[in-house]
Formats: C-alpha cells, structure tokens, sequence
C-alpha cells in the first residue's frame, strides 16, 4: 500500500472512529514537533469545522513556539492557546510542600498529564474525542507518558514508523522546519529523543521494519518494550471473587 | 469463598503486583470514601513500611476531612496531604482565557485528573505503584473518570459488589461514619452518586449478581456500560499500514 493511500483510510478511520462513538469531532495537542503536525493535518481533512488544535505551553521552546506558528501559517490550522505554567507551577509547588519531588522525570511526566487534562476538558466541552500523537517507535518502546500523551481516545499514526511520519508529512504539506528538527518529548530543556534513548529512531524503525539485526538495538528495543507493557495494557486485576 | 479470606488474597495480589514491575510499594489517594479507605487498609497491610495515602482537597466537603481525618486516627493510616485548590483554580483560570469550560462535569473531571496527576509524581518519586479504587459497579458501568481515578496502575476491588465493599469495610476496621455515609464522586457540593446515576447501588448490586431482573435497572446498567466501553479499553487503533 502506498502511504498516501493510508493516510487517506487514516482520514476515514478518524471520521468512523468518531462517528461510533457519537462524538461530534476531535481535540488534538500541538507541541510544535512532527508527529502532532502530522496528526493536525489529518484532523482538519476529517473534520474541517470541528477540530481544535490546542497549544499548551509550560516550558516550551522558543523553537516549539515558532515551528507551531509555522505549521498554524503554512498549513492553516486554526489552534487555541493553554498557557499552563502558572497551573503547573502551582503544581509544583503543592507538592513540594507534602513530599519530596525532586524527580526530574516524575516532575516532566506531569507536565504531560496537565496537557491530558487540558485536552479532555476541551474535548468534552465539545463532544470531541481527545487525537494520540504516538508512532509505531514510541508506541513499540512505552517512549510516553502513561496517562499523560498516552492517555488518548484514538492513535492514527500507531502503525507508521518515524520515517514513514516524516514522509506522511511532506506529503501532508508540513513545514520543512518541523520535518528537519531533531525529535524531542520536550520534557526539559536541550532534551532529545535520541540523545535520551541512546539509539537513533532510524535504528529504531530498521530494526521494527526487520531490515537490520544489532544486537545492541535489539537488546535495548525490546528491554523498552518489555519494561513499557503496563502502559500499552489496562489496570492489573486480581482474580474474581467467587461469592456463594 | 469468604470475603475475609479474599481480602487476603488481595493484599497478596497488591504485593504481587508490585513485586512483578520491580516496584518498591503503593500509593493511593484517600478522599474520605469508603472504596478509598478499604484499599488504604490493603495497602497498609500489603506494604506497612512502603506507602503513602494522598488527601488531596480540591472543594472537598467538610464531611470529606472528617471522614479521613477519622480513618487516619482510627485505622491508623499515614498520609501526606498535597492542596490542589490552588492548582485546580489555575488550571480553571488557563482554560476559560481560550475556550469555553462552562461544562461543570469537564471541569468535575479535571479534578479527577489533577489527582491522578499527583498521585503519579508521588508514585514516580518513590517507586511505587498507584491502586485504583473502583469497585465492580462503579467499573462495569463506568461510574469513574478516564484517566483520572481510572487512571491507575491496579484495581484491587474491581470484582466487589458496593455491598461486599461495605462488608469489607467492616472486616478491616473502617469507622462507621464513613461506611454509612451516602457514596458521592465529590463532583460537586452535595453530589451523590445515587442521584447522579438515577438507580441505587444494592439495584446494580442486585442486577450485577443475577439476583433480580428489573427492567429499569437493566436498561440502565447495560446502557451505561456499553456507553462506557472504551473507558475499559485501550486506545482505538486503525488498521495496520502494509509497507511494501
């Protein structure tokens, strides 16, 4: 199947999707990177008049804020601003005084989940379902927040590779300044992907694709991906209590 | 089975749980409820020396304090309080400036997801895993918030009638005041749930053991949890993209 094609049954699967739920329409994150672009685009070919593309920024880039004004201008999505960083501060600072979160990851973590909360309360204000941004790389190694970007009604590009959503995107029309950046959670500052991962998302997708066998990007991919099961699964549950 | 024997087992199962993820112990919010004061009283039991109960008031009720203050004398229980008043009335602040919140269960909601927020910096923080509080009524017909108290990493009293709960309440200790007040999700000043939902929870306890079949109650239980299905379920996925 040509990916052009795909991304056209993703347009439909957004819409059908929506249409069983008896939603009206769909709420997507911005964070000024490429997999939100690209999910941007679909939305608004699925629903022209019903999308809301939300910015939400804590502690965002100078970079995040331009490319997400680029992709606004050159692709025209219409996006409402959710300047969350009096919110999250104030976050912060509630659980500073109880507890000792001095945990980088635990304090970046929560600035996924205030953007979750941000998108439900907006979705819900508008019978819209909430749109994931995960790829098949993200996805495959848990490389998301549980509850936070990971808490979502639907993820279109779940089955695509990194590459294959840079490709999605030149064909959708995204800017070239989002397609050539370096991948980022933007969970602080300088933050990268790769640099955080150790290994290269084009490792990532050889090695998913089943074109290369590393060892060293094998035993690292599917330790992440072991390790990540309980986010990709539901509650753990105990047995049923037989009642008499 | 005896539920007194079951409650064993599930404090077995707690341990488990976390034994499986390489976790250290639990966390789990308190909110001056029966559901959250029985899982408090397994996860002490479980982990004695390895968890944290979390009062984190929002526009909690008087009787709310009073009730965990109680479950905290009585029973016992350590907690950490975490004041989310002021983050929640940000949060409110940030989101009427670029849309329009005025849907009282969105807004309900996101105090839901506020907890779940705190609750997994706590969590991350130390270690630990977060237990859910829903019992099987409030699951099966999705009586909760996605990704918010729904969002957790296990849900011990998911097979347990809100009457087994109360037995089970009893079995461990919890003050009476809290076992006889009327449920409520705190949604809102003087919410219940029983209102809320327009059927008593001993009717879905009935219908949910096969002890009864009323039409009305049916009706309404199947509804519910059909509507609710993919509160229980994962992320709607699309078809898998065939790469050449």
């Amino acid at each position: 199947m040509e990916l052009k094609e795909y991304l056209e049954y993703l347009v439909e699967f957004i819409r059908e999707t929506v249409k069983n739920a008896n939603a009206k329409g769909v709420v997507i994150g911005i964070s000024g990177g490429i997999d939100s672009a690209v999910v941007a685009c679909l939305a608004k070919k699925a629903f022209p008049n019903n999308y809301t593309a939300v910015w939400m920024p804590i502690e965002s880039s100078e970079e995040d804020y331009k490319c997400k004004q680029e992709l606004i201008d050159q692709c025209g999505i219409e996006a409402i601003d959710v300047e969350l960083k009096e919110t999250f501060l104030s976050f912060k600072k509630a659980i500073k005084e109880s507890t000792t979160p001095d945990h980088k990851l635990a304090i970046a973590n929560a600035k996924a989940r205030l953007r979750m909360t941000t998108l439900y309360t907006v979705a819900q204000t508008n019978s819209y379902l909430v749109l994931g941004t995960d790829n098949l790389d993200e996805w495959h190694i848990g490389y998301f927040t549980k509850f936070g970007d990971g808490g979502v009604d639907m993820v279109p590009l779940v089955h695509l590779l990194k590459r294959e959503v840079r490709e999605a995107a030149r064909i959708l029309g995204v800017p070239a300044s989002i397609i050539n950046r370096a991948p980022t959670a933007s969970l602080w500052e300088n933050q990268t992907d790769e640099s955080e991962l150790g290994i290269t998302y084009d490792q990532i997708d050889a090695y998913l694709a089943g074109e290369i066998y590393d060892e060293v990007v094998k035993t690292k991919v599917d330790h992440l991906h072991k390790i990540s099961e309980h986010k990709r699964n539901g509650a753990v549950a105990p047995n049923e209590f037989k009642r008499k």
